[in-house]
């Protein structure tokens, strides 16, 4: 009788918001379609039967729950991990297949977790200020919600009244509980961890009937807006689309916006979500995929670990809905058929067709020049990349002016990074951590993340005394960005950004123009790196170029450390250097010359005052073998305010199997700075035995005023910031 | 008049031993089959309008012939290459199109080179004691004679009598006076560059109706039969069809052996030239396709260069005139498939339909376990390669106890390799040398290359008191190879090569013995590296593993070098070596775990007297920057007969966009040495909680004579040289 009454009272109460189920990862009607798919959709059913494999290699078995204990890399964490992917892939197939013991399996293991949550307290292997219960950092645990979330929601048709009390009661409201209370500081934050905790809590939300959940989902922990959903589609986007973490990030936060968006426009389409801040997730979509390499790899400047591709299942996710909600779109398909997989979703079934009546109409994902702006008004700097040539044959190069970037930013302001032909050529070392790998500190950052990658002297801009930017303190460096001056990017003969920092180093400018160049039309661009610096005082200027390639020449004489070796400094990155070779140059130019697969890349350097060059090598100071070995180049001067002029050559071919070099030798030949002042820079660049002219007015000007300099007593006139003359024609 | 006389006269002589032409490349009816087969056959037209392309460009220009002055790399040198490559197609081109102006073509430089050469001395740029006249050295001469007699075959029929005996008398002539008379103790040789200088001499011969030349290629510049083709032949190769430099020379080396064997197939077929020495150069093809990557690279041992595969127009060339000449042979079609590419020849029909037809049919190359014989009787040591894995997961040990390999030999007996999945894993150096690239001292073999490369601790094989092998001298270790003590190759669980040397330090015998072991079906094999010393004094041992791969772990302590770095040693390649890390070990097993790829290795090492260990990098003592940073593990002993036992694990799984390691740690628990005697090896390793016993008899023992041992008072019988115990059962 008693037993009744309970289920009466509980069938009320659920009753009061109950949505149908399954509802937050698909409606019934898509699951249906699916299966009537499957047999004509090679691709759906390739997706299928691969879940299918893995989740039947556990039916009937019993699945461990175990306490917690280990970081991530070890069992419980990974078994947890499984856990998780297991109930949402066994959810899936209930639905899809009707087979009960794929709901059995999940409600099994809920029903553990249902013992185990309620027992749990902080992670005995917690390090960070948001430690986890299940796992050692919260944002596994909200990981967990979401999809256990997503699994509960499949498998709600099929548990008894009591059992949906057990499940919530014990395996959810503890987790929910914790994030929204004991961690709320936490959850209420604008930053990619909050975004999975709000989409755990709204999913489970979601799946449990629970519009309390849902409110602090969508608006923070107080409801009042300044958390949640809303507040972080709104403050972790930039207008554009730009995430203010970068590319990697983007990756990682873009699926549970997308799985959490998704639940919403399944259950109060009145939202609209997706069309938020016009669109604001499929900016960002477009724009992290804008943010890659030919090899599907984000762009990994601030912490990112350079082996991410847009194959990894957030992708397939984001990619897969967005085709759904946003309609087909056939620049994703290239994307698609290297991932090689689709959701079992409407949207994926639609991909997978897509990709059988394009089969051989399906080109390149359309890489283009672009400019996003930072911060949530796109007021705070940005990030540009300049493209140049076709398909394969394209070059790439990343110039960074954003703000901070929160936790994962690096102290890298007027950063470039070059890429050729798929090919890293000046690279951001990204981030030092093993992911996943348990003897690497548990897959945590490890401690040379900080000590050297996020150091100025990591990256490929200037280092003022051997100080990183904003003396290495997040909490300045958060304070402000670069101004851009101007900008020209397209299908241009002259490519160009130029941008004003002020604040990295205290009573110093610094003022980086990047020129991509194209001189004819079947050559590569020439990139000129014109980095103005600004100070009352003497400083130590060093420009680090970390290139990969061989070392093939240099044009001038240099010292070896043969026999020993010492750290190029003692602190902020440089104690982590090997100084491998030094130079004093004291002829105009310095030309270095490397090799990077089947191209030759110069670094051809005004370095007529005294420049002292460097040979470095990564890996000092490093007694856990946690550095790669990574050369660079270093170009130091020591004045009051130098100005570095650099021009980078892609030129040539080298074929091993032919052994064969094409235009193993830079054209540059020459370089001179006619005029360097607060009005005019002008740069004359001799290539084999043309010249290259570069005028650039160094204040704002509007594309419309005229500037008139005198070069060598003739007069030239321009509007706007600048102009190229070459073989005396302006481009 | 006197014009008329000449013609007649020159006629009269050519037509003493005149053949119709063409025939050295190919007849005339093979170049109407390929006419004929051009429309329908796609991948020959593939391949002829590459040609084609290459050709048209110059049709109707002015060829520069220029003084010879560059060495490799610079614009003499890759002009007269060019210009050779050029002539040669430019004359395949006229015969398949008949077209005149491809004659016109290859007529005018040839025309050119008639007054060029009489008039050449030694290169300026000539440095080897094989100097040559239109290039650096003598080799790329003699390419220059193979391709242009090639040329030239293809259009006598368009040339005047005139124009054939100023071809003849001043192009060909002084080259082949040169290499007959001048260099005749080169050119009789038993080496690569005699093979391309007899195939040149054999050509031109052929191509000019000039019996004394052929001759010559054929027998030597005496005609006694100690040099020439059918000496190299014999003398080259063992009977296995081992060409004594190794894989990466027998695919420079195997080209001239074709053109010129095909070329007297052609002429001479009664000389049964393919057939020789049961096909040997079927066996020498197979053989060095048996010795390379799953990427097609051939194995580095000796002086090699990475990145030489076979897609190399040499290895198109054997393989298609092979399928020519030995009938079809499916093995070949996975390469054909990659190089995509075939010859303009009966043979590159074939392979061009035969890829068609077996479309989807087409396997990986069939690659196996295979012991190869060095020396020309086979009784001078040789090459294993020890295969587990099917597929892309391939794992191939190469196990190299060979004779020295002539000049490109390094000092490395009993050295070892290791590659999987396609990736390389325990490596060989190589060569230092940037083929091709000028910048480079012209392309040529760098200094690094005999200072480091040659070196015994640039290898994974055993170093007594830092000093090489021989002490390095080519002369002495020409005299010695180590000898098979016992070898068993094939679909074994227990592969196993077992190889002494007694002579590469005086006094010592070193005694290696490589177990490939399969523990079950599915897995991994393991590796167990047994080396045994024996010696009269105390001496310093280094085994270097040069391992590739990130390092994730060390189970012992080690003292790292922060601040500062120095050599491991002052010569023998140590000098270019800098000291990471070192350690004591004084527990008694030592284990390194790295990750290469998606894959962990470990080496387990039994270190129970006091061994150091080292982690090094290549990279001292390097000021032009030609070596490569490469890693390095070594376990130094010091003591009369060390032995080292050593198990090479290859486990679990690493999936960097999963974020998700798998069996990340070794299962080896334990190690121990029961006996370790002359007459018996005891080797008990425990793998988590099972036993792995290896009893090895140490004296040579017929596959029948019975053994006992007693372990841990047990008597254990087994017959020949060994017997593996797994988990208390014989494997």
């Amino acid at each position: 009788m008693r037993r009744l009454g309970t289920i009466i009272l509980l069938f009320f109460t659920i009753h009061l918001f109950a949505q149908k189920h399954p509802i937050a990862y698909a409606p019934k009607s898509d699951f249906q379609l699916i299966q009537k798919e499957l047999p004509q959709n090679r691709l759906l059913r390739q997706s299928f039967n691969e879940i299918k494999t893995s989740v039947d290699e556990w039916v009937g078995k019993d699945i461990d729950v175990p306490i917690p204990k280990d970081p991530a890399g070890g069992y419980t964490h990974e078994k947890h991990k499984a856990n998780y992917q297991l109930m949402f892939n066994s959810g899936l197939l209930y639905q899809i297949t009707g087979e009960v013991k794929y709901a059995l399996l999940v409600k099994t293991i809920l029903l553990k977790y249902a013992k185990l949550n309620p027992t749990l307290v902080k992670h005995p292997e917690a390090t960070s200020t948001s430690p986890g219960r299940i796992f050692w950092q919260a944002l596994n645990d909200a990981n967990w919600l979401v999809y256990t979330g997503l699994a509960y929601d499949c498998i709600v048709d099929y548990l008894t009244p009591a059992e949906k009390k057990q499940i919530v009661e014990g395996a959810f409201n503890p987790e929910v509980n914790y994030f929204t209370h004991d961690m709320k500081d936490w959850f209420n934050l604008i930053h990619n961890h909050a975004v999975w905790a709000c989409a755990g809590v709204g999913i489970v939300g979601i799946a449990t009937d629970n519009k309390e959940a849902i409110q602090m989902a969508l608006y923070g922990s107080n409801k009042d807006g300044k958390a949640g959903l809303f507040a972080q589609l709104k403050g972790l986007f930039s207008p554009d689309g730009y995430y203010t973490e970068g590319p990697y990030y983007t990756r990682y936060a873009i699926l549970p916006f997308y799985l959490f968006a998704n639940a919403l426009n399944n259950t109060q389409p009145e939202l609209h979500i997706f069309s938020e801040r016009n669109s604001i997730l499929k900016k960002a979509l477009d724009g992290a995929l804008q943010q890659t390499n030919l090899n599907g790899g984000f762009y990994t400047y601030n912490d990112a670990l350079k082996d991410k591709t847009y194959i990894t299942s957030e992708m397939v996710s984001a990619i897969n809905i967005a085709w759904q909600v946003y309609g087909e779109n056939p620049a994703y398909l290239p994307i698609a058929k290297v991932q090689n997989k689709v959701l079992l979703s409407k949207g994926g079934i639609a991909i997978a067709n897509a990709l059988i009546k394009q089969k051989d109409a399906i080109a390149m994902f359309p890489y283009k020049s672009i400019s996003f702006t930072d911060g949530a008004k796109g007021d705070e700097g940005g990030v540009s990349v300049m493209r140049s040539g076709k398909e394969n044959q394209l070059t790439s190069l990343i110039f960074k002016y954003s703000s901070h970037g929160l936790s994962h930013g690096h102290f890298d302001k007027l950063n470039i990074n070059l890429f050729d032909e798929g090919n890293e050529i000046l690279q951001d070392y990204g981030a030092v951590r093993f992911i996943g790998i348990e003897q690497k500190w548990g897959g945590r950052y490890l401690t040379e993340n900080k000590t050297y990658a996020h150091q100025t002297i990591a990256h490929n801009t200037i280092v003022v005394d051997e100080k990183s930017h904003f003396n290495g303190s997040e909490e300045e460096s958060s304070k402000y960005h670069p101004n851009e001056l101007f900008t020209s990017l397209g299908n241009n003969k002259v490519q160009v950004v130029s941008v004003i920092d002020t604040n990295a180093y205290k009573d110093i400018q610094l003022h980086r123009s990047i020129y991509m160049i194209q001189l004819s039309e079947s050559s590569k661009p020439l990139i000129v790196d014109l980095f103005r610096t600004k100070g009352a005082e003497a400083h130590q200027y060093d420009l680090p170029y970390q290139y990969t390639g061989d070392f093939i020449a240099a044009s001038f004489k240099y010292k070896s450390f043969n026999n020993s070796q010492k750290t190029l400094g003692t602190k902020n990155g440089y104690q982590h250097i090997w100084k491998e070779a030094e130079a004093v140059s004291s002829t105009p130019i310095s030309q270095f010359t490397f090799l990077n697969h089947s191209r030759y890349y110069t670094i051809s350097s005004l370095t007529e005052d005294s420049t002292h060059l460097f040979f470095t090598r990564v890996g000092a100071n490093d007694p856990n073998f946690n550095l790669r070995r990574y050369a660079g180049f270093i170009i130091r001067k020591q004045a009051i305010s130098p100005t570095f002029l650099n021009v980078i050559e892609l030129h040539g071919n080298f074929n091993a199997n032919m052994e064969l070099s094409t235009n193993a030798y830079p054209s540059v030949k020459g370089m001179e700075l006619l005029q360097n002042d607060d009005d005019f820079s002008i740069a004359k660049i001799k290539m084999d035995n043309k010249f290259l002219v570069i005028i650039q007015y160094n204040k704002a000007s509007t594309p419309q005023t005229k500037h008139s300099v005198n070069i060598q007593g003739k007069s030239i006139e321009f509007q706007g910031n600048y102009t190229v003359i070459w073989d005396d024609k302006v481009l």
